[in-house]
């Protein structure tokens, strides 16, 4: 059923609530061979990791990552290597202060999925939202970094995946200003130095008010070659609409030009097509990158909406898990605007969906530089 | 790998190609004892199928469903019932004008999938788009057809599935107008008799003069119990976003808010809950009817917007397959607005993803009443 | 959930009763470009058929295979070649006496699934066992004919599948008389010709006082690559396994010395190693060419039993489906061995699991060719 | 892909190697609110576990298994529960003496899987067999201990799984003698006084002259409602087979009269139905408790046969990881009969491939007490 499994070939299983003593991921289905090091996970998830600024919830985690399996290293290596066998890591979870979440036991918290959990299983671990929060994604994060190995191993030629923030509340970015080499100068993966001057003004107001931001995060893939995907079920876009839409808080995915498609002629939609340097090349990329479910060789682009952080300090109405009605102001330490976590996990998602359809590919048709 | 399967354990694979002999679908998982009747299946395929007016392909298909297997009737069983046994359904094609076809197969028409294909395959079948066409779609609201009665069967109160188009072109619908009763009075699905006068205008305009529109279909189910969905890669969200990005020409998946949510305050944006007749009833419905990937008992709503039909009369760039840069002209019968007949694919996908969801949560918890 | 369907990457499943209109199978994951002819797959069909002797059910099937979608044919592709997209196969049914199983459909006939499937769904499809029925075998045959052509598209050197009847009833065949080339010389596919003269004298007995005799049947696959497989739960031995035991009537399946491993020694048991012609030689095979679950290079040898044929003419003491005691006697069109007709469904079983597993190996690890 | 996950809806993956860190196992699709202790989870590892008696391997484990997602309690859930999410068990690895295996790193030992796991990945963890070490076995028996309350849960009436050994090498047990409450009562889990006595006798023999045994395990499940398991891929026998060939050196599966039902008449072999207490009741259990891979209410029995250990002291012919022709002897500690620590793992897949039908069965059909 793959309830807590993504992917087909490259699959990884996340378990773990936020507030257990640990959390992890089991990788299956890895290429052999691939040099993985403890390091190199733990730089991307020092990128994620909370308490990192004022933005950012104050919990305190080091997120060390144990690998536990599927690597071996002896002196013919030259390097941790990966062996093809299921690879395991685990964060072990430090700053759990429980208490923080005791009042909120017997109360559902409006915009979050204390009452849907309930009411599927008749059971929760309330504590930090357990495995519905947020903590989640570190594994995806751990994980991502092995699938962009993977994804580099596999293909002759590099692909670059960056994400961003391109909306913060109702303020989008200016497109005239997008420059990639912002993103590591602000403390919200804003490509604009103008606009993440006014975020941080907006963000801090929200913070201070005790309320909180929803976003829109970017995730761009340069150089994944043309042919990965399938009909019908197994589309890129499908897949990686599945996997944007499963990091918490997204309420929408957009492939390309996204809802805006609706509103082009067809003239303005269908991206012409002409040869530079003996390859195709389109003249646009309203597509997104993809054609029918399958890579186009142009970048493929996602986007997608998180909205703004459910616990906030407003008091609210809701009910009991009892079912009288009452009030809950959410106190704990929480992120203002969660999107802006949510910019490395996306990240992760690209890598991750893009190792699985570069294996799904050399599965069924061999080689994974196509034709074009 | 499931590349043209869907679902966990209502589980469906189509076949076949738009100039092929016949496409259909087998359906594995089905619960046994419901009765299916050709004619039930057959209105659906009416309400889909092309040639129904001008603003659709004027191809002339009957779209005679034919139950191969998995139904049996005798004179106990009161109608043709299901036996647990893998449903086969095929449609047989027609009206195959093959010819229509001969002079593009040599020239990729930008903004559809001929480019991708030959790129992954190394060949491709390009009688009207093959594998990639829209037809392949009838299969899944034949399948929608039991995937409904199925749900129907495991719920004690019955779900009601409606989709209409809320925006074609730039000209969205006026939500204070909105009437589901209007749905079937236009060839739109349009719910605002007023946004129909002016899109029949528009529309007409675009197809004389050889354009297209795209469009937003919305899907809204009502009467889902809380409890459908799963975490973290089962999330009932996650599951719609791929179902909805996997039809033909989406670009966009939005759950409740939608793209929007990131725009609202958190204030603005958790739906706050009382109680009513001793139920939990929420004050708006931002989420669209799933908190953390599970049902909340309220409405699920889904929107997806469809790209304008790339196949348009204006010759546009494009380079041949042997990458000789040339142009092209759409002829053939075409859709000047494909999200039309995208309005029963989304109800039946969405159909498709409850029954599999309504399943999966008999498997882990037993009950499909949840206590809420 | 997978029920009807077997299989990781070359996924095929099949639907169809014994007595509906027809039956099928459709196959996904197939690589492209691969020359399929109805003829070929016919051929195959042909050899399984029933009516060939008089050891075999009398029904008179033609079993015309229809290629129904997912290979294309134009001038350039030289043949008709697989696309990628999935492939439907059809056979109709022409021969159902279905009146000749009026009678059974309130008795639950011993050794079949009637009992069982009304157990499970509350109603079933009577007529010639609906999906117990053996007849869906003939699916399998068609799509391992597609596995044998897939298996030899991915790999340098051919690999050849071939299988026997080396038992039945309680009589063996002498190892010392084995030849490959007797196999298509008398009616069992049987390579010692002294047993085969046994075999036809004792089957003519049985099926002359209505009784029914069982079977072993074995599968050998010659130039296997080292490298096919996986732990744990991917083991090629253990997905061997599954196939055969999938097929009806097998009780039992053996890879290599088989039950006989448990009472050698670990010396006789452990197949030793040496060089010859720069490649690793084994001197014997007792691992039946499995190591760890992964191919070793070896011949792949398993072998499976099949039940005597339950649909026997002796009365037998059963009951009703209300619950009464009876007897019955199973009239209608037998097998008295049912184990001859599995000799080529046990040899499709092995190239689909090997189709998989070339594709599965492909995926993970690049080459289709490991080092050894 | 599945390699190193089983089951369709009760999921579980497990993960490690026999000298790394920890092994473990995530389980997946586990219904809500099943009291799991740790304290039982421990008491099947203490069963299976090293160094219990001179039979065995005298590697000291304490294989103390922590809990670390998916159970939760508090002062209301009367005991840790678990929650729906995913089940994270760990066992570290404690007493790895990597050196004992320096010696071998280069040398492929014959009847392991040093050579294919060369073959197919290109490296390998050759301490202690890596992945493919029966250590592994360790987080079946885990997660079978949640199987079977699993099991417990969605039953009414409960189900009894027992296993033993009937052979070893080549003395089996008499089945006049067959007594379960002897197992035991000996070091190898046999069901009969006198053959236990001549195993000791024999096997202390082998172990003393550096050799080692096989042996025959029989798993049976009694109380298994008629109605679990599927056609045609999803077959209860099925699964089982894949299941038992999924253990370490398994090399057949038997269900019910097995190999031996090749041999019997259509008379001897279809068990005939009386009705006892109001219910159906089978004169003979040929099938072993599933006709047409769905269980019949009887007792299932499957049986494995497993090989002697590889690892013996004789020196055996090999060759080197570069191809040069050497002898082998394996040293290090293990089991002179490995398939006595095959009982628990073949009583935990039998618990694991129930939970798994039991919870496909609700999905499909509702009920899990079937009207027989």
């Amino acid at each position: 059923m793959s309830l807590n499994t993504f992917g087909r070939i490259f699959r990884f299983t996340t378990w773990g609530e936020s507030h257990g003593l640990a959390l992890g991921v089991v990788i299956d289905g890895c290429p052999p061979g691939i040099v993985v090091r403890p390091e190199d996970i733990q730089a991307a998830l020092d990128k994620r990791k909370p308490g990192g600024s004022k933005f950012v919830t104050q919990r305190k985690e080091p997120d060390t990552v144990k690998i536990l399996s599927g690597v071996f290293e002896d002196d013919r290596t030259d390097g941790p290597r990966t062996t093809g066998a299921p690879i395991s890591l685990m964060i072990e979870n430090v700053d759990q202060r429980s208490k923080d979440y005791a009042d909120i036991r017997d109360k559902y918290r409006p915009g979050h999925a204390d009452f849907t959990y309930d009411a599927k299983y008749g059971l929760r671990d309330y504590r930090g939202g357990g495995r519905s929060s947020a903590r989640e994604t570190a594994a995806r994060v751990a994980a991502g970094v092995i699938a962009e190995k993977a994804l580099a191993e596999v293909l002759d030629d590099p692909v670059w995946i960056r994400a961003c923030l391109v909306q913060m509340g109702p303020y989008k970015i200016d497109r005239e200003n997008f420059d990639w080499t912002e993103i590591d100068k602000n403390p919200f993966w804003c490509p604009d130095p103008v606009a993440a001057k006014l975020w941080e003004e907006k963000l801090d107001e929200a913070r201070k008010a005790g309320s909180s931001m929803g976003a829109v995060i970017e995730v761009v893939a340069s150089g994944v070659p043309a042919g990965f995907g399938a009909p019908v079920y197994g589309k890129l876009d499908a897949d990686l609409a599945s996997a944007m839409m499963s990091i918490n808080a997204a309420k929408a995915v957009e492939i390309g030009a996204g809802m805006d498609a609706a509103a082009l002629s067809g003239e303005e939609n269908a991206d012409e097509i002409r040869m530079r340097n003996g390859r195709p090349h389109f003249l646009s990329n309203k597509a997104g990158g993809i054609l029918g479910g399958i890579s186009s060789g142009q970048d493929i682009v996602v986007r997608f909406a998180v909205k703004p952080t459910s616990s906030i300090l407003t008091p609210r109405k809701t009910i009991t898990a009892s079912g009288e009605e009452t009030e809950i102001q959410t106190k704990g330490r929480h992120d203002p605007c969660v999107g802006i976590r949510g910019v490395p996990v996306g990240a992760a998602m690209m890598a991750l969906v893009l190792a699985d359809h570069a294996l799904t590919h050399r599965a069924q048709c061999g080689s994974v530089t196509p034709a074009f």
